[in-house]
């Protein structure tokens, strides 16, 4: 372990697997909170470029500067690739960053989001309003408990689309990448129902993402397929999602309505839909 | 200054406009070379998790693990860009990674490489042996000199293809970046000539990519078009090439011939390289 880690001017994420270390120069303000909740240590932290900080277990959630890329790529591309996605569940996401964007589609009717962590949101309200602004749209709801248990007794086909915006498949995580969660999954999806979650980095964890994709096909979904796309506060500053369906048509989407939209992004259009779909020769 | 860099079990790289640092935990033959030549301080380090690293000047190069993201977005779609090309020049890329791949095209019938320094070469070829297993090839050719200097006294249309594989924008390297050069590389390219530069990070040099671009333009070009890729150890993790063409056709490629490539690749396939034309909104 790096002497340096959490010092007085930078901070530091080590990452085991890959060898390396991302380390944010601190602005003025350097660390602006720290708690620890019955799940995790939560840290925020004032950044010079990177804008504020949110860090679990020393494991880095999102920066202001960046996390549009993240936010936008776990939720556009699964709503334009479903049909017609009215009601859509949030796996973790205390942050409310997704929601916002999940709440930018009119024709979503409900968002549910279920986070184990309450603190997360009340802190990311705090610190970063900006992802909280759509927390009052009358659509959404928030619910802090379980996120496995929630599924598990889900009514069977009365979600669209679950976007699993979890942590790392360690610890209170780790069920969210097997079998029996995929599964859960599966029934409470509607017909043409959509799963998407993040996946962890290409170049790190490609034997994770392979065992992922196997893990939602075992739980009942007919096709997967990862979405690639950069993410320089992750591990490697490469990430991805992956996507599960119960019918095999994952790499089509409502590419007429993308360009319709009638929001703003600043990272996702059509092209880059598209191109994030692109599956490196390695991952062949 | 962060007080780590270079200490005994790590090398970091800060970047001081993105206010953030990359670090690899070193392997067990720590640093293993250290040069000053008259153009630079080469190091070679052995790392834990991304092999052998070249530095030049405390700025990361290669590693053996994720250059192949690099080098094959640098060479496959500007030669796939181009209908037939056959002279490539290399401005750079003295590790010999983007010779390598220029020179699986069986149409390329020479590929000069223009380094400055020679020996980046020459230690490439001992510590990289992998990067220089085409440099007997007898299409292959090298010149150690100065590469604006050789594209001025080019002759006019005697290169098809041109890839600037250059240090960042400051010394040495800092004319490769500018109009003259761009002017003169347009010159010394044939009818369907195009350039491919690398254009550092869409998150940290934004500004820096539209005034390439400009430059490109400004020193004739009639078209410019950026490609975004994946590049763990260099800043931010995600990074970019721009290619410039004398024709407005720089978004359609032959698709066909990727498919058919005779040659193996691990990143760059046809939807890769569409992919990396997707212009993210807030390039737009």
């Amino acid at each position: 372990m790096r002497q340096t880690i959490d010092d007085r001017h930078w901070f530091t994420e080590p990452c085991e697997e890959g060898g390396s270390a991302f380390s944010f120069r601190l602005g003025p303000g350097g660390k602006l909170h720290e708690e620890t909740t019955p799940y995790q240590t939560i840290a925020i932290y004032d950044t010079a470029f990177y804008g504020t900080l949110m860090v679990i277990d020393g494991f880095v959630m999102l920066s202001a500067r960046d996390n549009f890329l993240y936010h936008e790529m776990m939720s556009h591309p699964v709503l334009f690739t479903h049909p017609a996605p009215r009601r859509v569940l949030i796996i973790g996401g205390g942050d409310c960053g997704t929601l916002r964007e999940v709440l930018r589609h009119p024709g979503v009717e409900s968002a549910v989001q279920v986070e184990i962590d309450e603190r997360v949101t009340r802190l990311a309200e705090q610190y970063f309003p900006e992802l909280c602004e759509a927390n009052h749209d009358p659509r959404a709801q928030f619910r802090f408990t379980d996120g496995i248990k929630w599924v598990e007794e889900a009514e069977a086909g009365s979600y669209d689309v679950i976007i699993v915006d979890s942590t790392d498949p360690i610890g209170p995580a780790e069920g969210l990448f097997q079998e029996p969660f995929y599964r859960a999954c599966h029934r409470a999806l509607g017909e043409d129902g959509l799963l998407v979650q993040q996946s962890e980095s290409p170049l790190y964890h490609a034997e994770l993402m392979r065992d992922m994709a196997a893990a939602m096909r075992a739980g009942g979904f007919a096709a997967t397929h990862s979405l690639y796309f950069p993410q320089p506060v992750y591990p490697s500053g490469w990430w991805s999602a992956t996507l599960a369906g119960k019918h095999d048509s994952l790499t089509t989407f409502r590419e007429a309505d993308v360009d319709a939209r009638p929001f703003a992004t600043r990272y996702y259009n059509r092209d880059i839909h598209r191109g994030a779909l692109a599956t490196p020769e390695f991952m062949m």
